[in-house]
């Protein structure tokens, strides 16, 4: 995933972390638009740039990182945290902004979490409302082949980093489509007024025209091959990412997080076309967010019934730290590609809870047996609807024994081995990408003095 | 649902407080198994039993707290908790104990979360090992009608409490049933060894059997009327629990976690019958956790699709902490019971996370902004089918407006008036009963000087 030759990026970490400590906020602001995963890069003892800025009270630059969404948790090698070093030399504004900072929204971010639009629910019965948004010339639709997203390549925003980005088409464009297909599109919601949307292609910057009530509108729409031929073709620029991984992790934050929405919904449509407790055909409600049976005696009528809604499969993913707090369980699945190690992970099963699915999961596939659980955030993982709620989970055993139907091995790493591949050093194994979150809760214990 | 009369209460709590100061083990365990609920009432200032055993250093008695699963973390009135107690007293062994015993499992238990059974799901494709243990003497069914399960009324239980306790059937009783039905039994799983199952009819404390692996199977089973009838006539002291609500609630812990999952999997079989993907007919497998689609070419049987397997609905349920940490938000959905309050609610979308959930169905229900959003413990819930995630989120702002298709009305409460309605010092409005999440989640709050 990432070149062996890592000088270049160690002598950007160096510069980055010059520019904190000197303070200067427009270099600063600049290095990150240009690189985002400079913002939590560790240096020297274990230094981060927030901690530079801390020393030398840097307020700004406190400031802009901390908006910019760093990890003011990280602890360097002497096991100071920015706070405590903000505290040691006495910046007592920037001791303030680091409390302050910390008592908001301080949940970890994963990809796919993030999203730039307001779902605004209580307009998916408001057909009127609806209708006029759907023919709209600002609506914005999304458009996918069999659950594939269309995109086009970015090589036109201000990162020079390879990725991909959503192509945002108009009503114009899907009318007849629509009308042929006899197919609702999905409202996935309004663009936030206050996101800050970075649009690569040029058919939605026109702002000139006159919107009723000042809100875009997404839409999404799954095609068929013809229509997807034929947007092809028209756009050769555009394609429709096929295989869906791992380029759909090239997207944006934000638009992963609306693909994250739009995706699992269509998934839906494409295998819950017929009523579960009758067999009957259904149609389409409530802007994409309802099937209703079409057999006027059906059950599923009566009253309000799961069968009717979207599912979301909650999954659990847990990092098991070992009893003695040094070192955590990795195992792979015959799937993986050749040398990965990640979390175990499975599906929550009815009546059970988060914790209970841990201790089972964990139990069934390597042999370990978990005490606490602590839960640590969560990711929409689109594929197609899962909810992957991510623990940390302590053992009080340590013998592995591995269940090979479900996990080909699994093995106990140090936090010495663990943080080796995490910083490029070694590449005896692999880990996940950043943007899954089995990577993040891998780096969460690895660069905390994790107290679990 | 519970009695203004609270004198003899308010006695028994003055004795237990009394009996832990002086270091009584036996009479203080006799107590907590007559009254369970006694374990971590709090009496004047604030004082719990654990903190009176914690001041005059009787370590046992800590110990058997902190078995039963007392709370630890509830403070006094002059902010103390236990441990602080026992540390202002030099009472170092305790000290000890009570930070093992926070390290250990701590994880908050909810009504329907406990149960005795391993679920074995490696077993599920064992069909030679199900067939011998369907049809063992051992094995235990439970039944219901229309999702009702057969309970009888818990008399005889050592407790003086009313209750149910579910009805544990034979397989001789019900081997005609299944092959009439051509119904498969849902595998449940296999009793605990360690577990304490308190079973409440005699059916099968008969132990004189040789039992293969030694262990015991639990399978439940949904019956037709015809059936139902036939067994409440047999056994004329068992009944179909109808309505299902509230006395559910009555079951011990451990079988209501039973009750939990037999009755999500057995909802999803009376519902999920026919393939949504094609409408064709399925055929149940895997003990009862997996449908297959009996059309030869339907998509679902290419790959692994979530049609084929049980749903989890994951809901979240939150209480709104007021910018000012000294009032919580309370609403009323139409359908509850005239004068109750609770927690607000709602499902999780595709492509969400738990804390955007919280702050949609908020802002959605009540106008109120939320920042910071904290896990606290979940609950299945199983009407049908659903995980209830409970979690403290911090309001960013105070004015409600409550959106009135969701909820009735919504309010603030200070501390105070929650307090003396859980305490039953005031009956001015009802809150859920303890076997609720919302309960819990508003017990915790009030409890804790809690730091969000």
């Amino acid at each position: 995933m990432a070149e062996a030759e890592n000088n270049p990026m160690k002598g950007m970490i160096s510069l980055f972390h010059e520019i904190a400590a000197k303070g200067d906020v427009a270099k600063l602001s600049a290095m990150m638009n240009h690189s985002e995963s400079l913002i939590d890069e560790i240096g020297e003892k274990g230094w981060s740039a927030l901690m530079y800025a801390c020393r030398n009270g840097h307020f700004e630059v406190v400031q802009l990182l901390l908006e910019k969404g760093c990890d003011s948790s990280i602890s360097n090698n002497s096991g100071q945290t920015a706070l405590d070093i903000a505290k040691f030399w006495g910046h007592n504004h920037i001791v303030d902004l680091l409390l302050n900072a910390s008592g908001g929204p301080e949940e970890f971010h994963n990809f796919f979490n993030r999203t730039f639009l307001n779902r605004l629910s209580e307009k998916r019965t408001d057909s009127e409302w609806l209708k006029a948004k759907e023919t709209h010339s600002a609506t914005v639709y999304i458009l996918f082949s069999n659950l594939n997203p269309l995109v086009t390549s970015s090589q036109l925003g201000e990162s020079t980093k390879r990725g991909i980005c959503l192509c945002r088409v108009r009503h114009e464009e899907v009318e007849k489509f629509l009308v042929k297909m006899e197919a609702t599109p999905i409202f996935l919601g309004t663009e936030l007024q206050t996101s800050n949307i970075k649009s690569c292609t040029k058919s939605v910057s026109d702002s000139n025209m006159e919107i009723d009530d000042g809100l875009v509108a997404w839409f999404a729409i799954n095609v068929d091959n013809a229509v997807a031929e034929h947007f092809h073709s028209k756009h050769p620029d555009c394609f429709f990412l096929q295989p869906l991984m791992p380029r759909l992790l090239e997207l944006n934050t934000e638009e992963a997080g609306v693909v994250a929405q739009a995706r699992s919904v269509l998934a839906w449509h494409s295998r819950y076309k017929f009523c579960p407790t009758c067999g009957s055909n259904t149609k389409v409600e409530e802007a994409g967010y309802k099937r209703t049976c079409l057999k006027e005696d059906c059950p599923s009528l009566q009253g309000i019934h799961n069968t009717c809604y979207p599912r979301v499969d909650p999954v659990v993913i847990m990092l098991v730290i070992h009893p003695d707090g040094d070192k955590c369980l990795l195992g792979r699945q015959k799937r993986y590609p050749p040398g990965l190690f990640s979390c175990l992970a499975g599906f929550i099963e009815p009546g059970e809870t988060i914790e209970d699915a841990v201790r089972r999961e964990v139990a069934e596939e390597s042999g370990i047996r978990v005490g606490h659980v602590q839960y640590f955030s969560c990711q929409p993982w689109p594929m197609p609807s899962s909810l992957m709620i991510g623990c940390f989970a302590v053992a009080v055993s340590a013998e592995i024994s591995v269940d090979e139907k479900e996990i080909e091995e699994a093995h106990w790493f140090t936090r010495f081995q663990v943080t080796a591949v995490l910083n490029k050093q070694d590449y005896s194994f692999l880990l996940p990408p950043s943007q899954a979150i089995s990577h993040q809760l891998i780096k969460h214990w690895v660069r905390r003095n994790a107290n679990l």
